[in-house]
């Protein structure tokens, strides 16, 4: 069938015209139809069939334009090829973790998927101050199997390649590449930032050390294809409840560094930390719950360390390095060597994308919606400021970061002076 | 036309069957067909029209196997395609410093490309110490223009994924990344090396730096795509004379590390030194020619440095970092300091690259002519020798050396008390 935007009305007839839905909905489904997307992007349906046993599920398809970037569409709308590639893939390396993909249709450039109607975007309850005792161990399986399992630690090298073929992505690519790494350190249209950060804006984009720290984060964007990377793995993509986390929109994905995806969660979760200093007037309570996310945020990263390293010991089935590489006298101790070295190497990475997503959320296209609900400007501005001071750090400091603490501590450093 | 290897008899009437050729050769032509090649990997034929004025060319096909490996045939044809695609664009980038192309045929595995009749294999004459005045000049604009042309630092984004994507080089990847970086250090019976070397060989395998620092090499290889690199670029891949220089045989090329190119090439040329210490009985011709080596090396380095960075200042065209991204007060300092970071960088990977590669040489499964020419075992074990002790040098030290002339002492250090 030719591309064309469905909408409230279309889209039941064509969801019955779908031979993968056919157990989902009867023949005869009453189905009730919302759209829920902000518009921008794509749409995004929820299909419910009238009744209390009915089921529901969600249906995501891409516009054809990108409106924010004014790309042209064809590249853009292939964009729901890899979101659908990839929730299929996560649902086979590490199921329960993502949406269950039931149908998908490149020429309509849509995805038909499970509905979580039992979840909430994760950076909403995290300004509510919500805990979630499960969210560690489930996002760090997460990523520790995605991650490794699409490596060269696990993968023989040509399948590798033949994956990493399948998600060559440079589209979404640019995208990030634009609006992370490079536009909002320069003057350009789409940038907004709080007035009230002028001077650090500024400063910012012209700190040289800042500025040749950032391309060197960019080059490891661009070139280091060590695994499937989902690419914007914010708060905003993640969907949880007490009992289950799930990872959405995966639509940027492509063979990247590991560590851009571990970077993207620690620098969000201290992102929500700093909205605090607006949202939480109680200092007791603030404090509290900043602790709990700095916890958070050491456990995420010791828990990713601990089972990747552990998925990698105990499956050194890929081609960096086959276990018979190691097979002789002190080998195993060199083996524990080289993934020491590289849980080090990824931290420190981490530590870098981490720091520049920092800065850009403060002074680019689009900051985050924990920090944008602050609705005074001179609290906001608190918040953003130790953002830009944090980002700076994380970035021109990656290379003698050592433990998680040392992350964890320049958060505290630069947020211990603040007294609101 | 369906693949089958061709041969002398059958050659000629396909050639007239090409319409590619149909300048080259008239329609009555009378060919003389010789089989030149070695018959491991590829059919390789010169083929004359006899008579004073006739023309003449190289035919390469692909053989469905690759003997060595053993590998099954389908995917290893298709590595005529990367060659034929890698030339026509070598000779788009950086004209006249490849043969030309003047056919292909993806069916039948087989490029149709310049006669070289008036050039020599590089390794021959350097073992005869001829010098070549102008080899490091062609050969610095090759890499320099070829790795700076379809890198980030020159496309954009899209445009570099675009070109990747044709290069995508699983089987031959594979072939490197178990015989340079794997294979040679562990049991593995393609594996052969001169018995007066039992000792230093049975040494690397158990050591655990040396492991360890290979692994971080080929995690490099695997994972880096910089540029469209040869990745196979020995003194064996290029044709040269006192007038002009060819680089041929780019079958394994990919987008991989800059520096291995250039590593391989210092690499290359070091051995070749070593390979005097058997070769040249007359210790001052030895060592003359030795210095003009050493010299050949530096200059290399420092040419293909000098280019390189250059056409980055005046051509900073590419995604990584746009023009605009420099343009501020310091902005200039900042861009120059990024160019020489990453020259820094380049010459540290070449050297782990290098290092890496003379182990391979004198372990694996094949070393070079100018070593396996030398008879006399025990003199072969003296440049043999020398060639592991740099090789583990340039592997561990390369994260400290910071100019050529830092790689070079250490290739004189360790042949100074050689006395032959």
């Amino acid at each position: 069938m030719a591309y064309r935007a469905l909408d409230e009305r279309s889209l039941p007839e064509y969801l019955r015209t779908r031979p993968a839905l056919k157990e989902k909905f009867p023949a005869k489904a009453d189905l009730a139809v919302t759209e829920v997307g902000d518009g921008n992007l794509n749409l995004v349906f929820i299909v419910k069939e009238r009744g209390d046993q009915g089921q529901a599920v969600i249906v995501k398809q891409a516009l054809p334009y990108l409106r924010v970037a004014g790309e042209s569409w064809p590249l853009t709308r292939e964009r729901m090829r890899f979101e659908s590639q990839a929730l299929r893939l996560y649902n086979t390396l590490c199921p329960g973790r993502s949406p269950e993909v039931y149908d998908d249709d490149q020429e309509m450039s849509l995805v038909v998927m499970e509905y979580l109607g039992a979840h909430q975007v994760m950076r909403r309850p995290l300004v509510e101050r919500k805990r979630f005792p499960l969210f560690v161990d489930h996002i760090t399986t997460f990523l520790a199997t995605v991650l490794f399992r699409t490596s060269d630690f696990s993968l023989p090298g040509p399948e590798k390649k033949r994956i990493l073929g399948l998600f060559i992505n440079p589209h979404l690519n640019k995208l990030q590449e634009d609006f992370v790494y490079t536009n909002p350190y320069m003057a350009s249209p789409e940038n907004k930032w709080n007035p009230l950060l002028d001077k650090e804006v500024m400063a910012i984009r012209s700190n040289s050390a800042v500025k040749t720290g950032i391309a060197e984060m960019k080059e490891a964007y661009m070139t280091h294809a060590e695994a499937l990377i989902h690419a914007d793995l914010h708060t905003g993509s993640i969907m949880l409840n007490q009992s289950d986390t799930r990872v959405i929109d995966p639509e940027f994905c492509y063979f990247g560094p590991i560590a851009y995806d571990v970077g993207a969660l620690l620098q969000n979760l201290v992102l929500n930390h700093l909205s605090h200093f607006g949202h939480t007037e109680n200092r007791e309570k603030r404090e509290e719950y900043q602790e709990y996310l700095l916890g958070m945020i050491r456990d995420t990263w010791n828990e990713f360390a601990r089972k990747f390293t552990t998925l990698w010991k105990e499956n050194p089935t890929g081609d960096l390095m086959p276990a018979k590489y190691w097979d002789y006298p002190g080998g195993e101790d060199a083996f524990a060597s080289f993934r020491k070295y590289t849980a080090r190497r990824l931290l420190q990475e981490a530590t870098g994308h981490g720091g520049v997503k920092f800065l850009r959320r403060m002074m680019g296209i689009v900051s985050v919606w924990d920090i944008q609900s602050i609705k005074d400007p001179a609290k906001r501005a608190i918040a953003e400021k130790a953002a830009i001071r944090i980002g700076a750090r994380w970035l021109l400091e990656r290379r003698r970061i050592e433990t998680i603490d040392d992350l964890t501590r320049i958060v505290e450093e630069e947020t211990r002076d603040i007294s609101i």
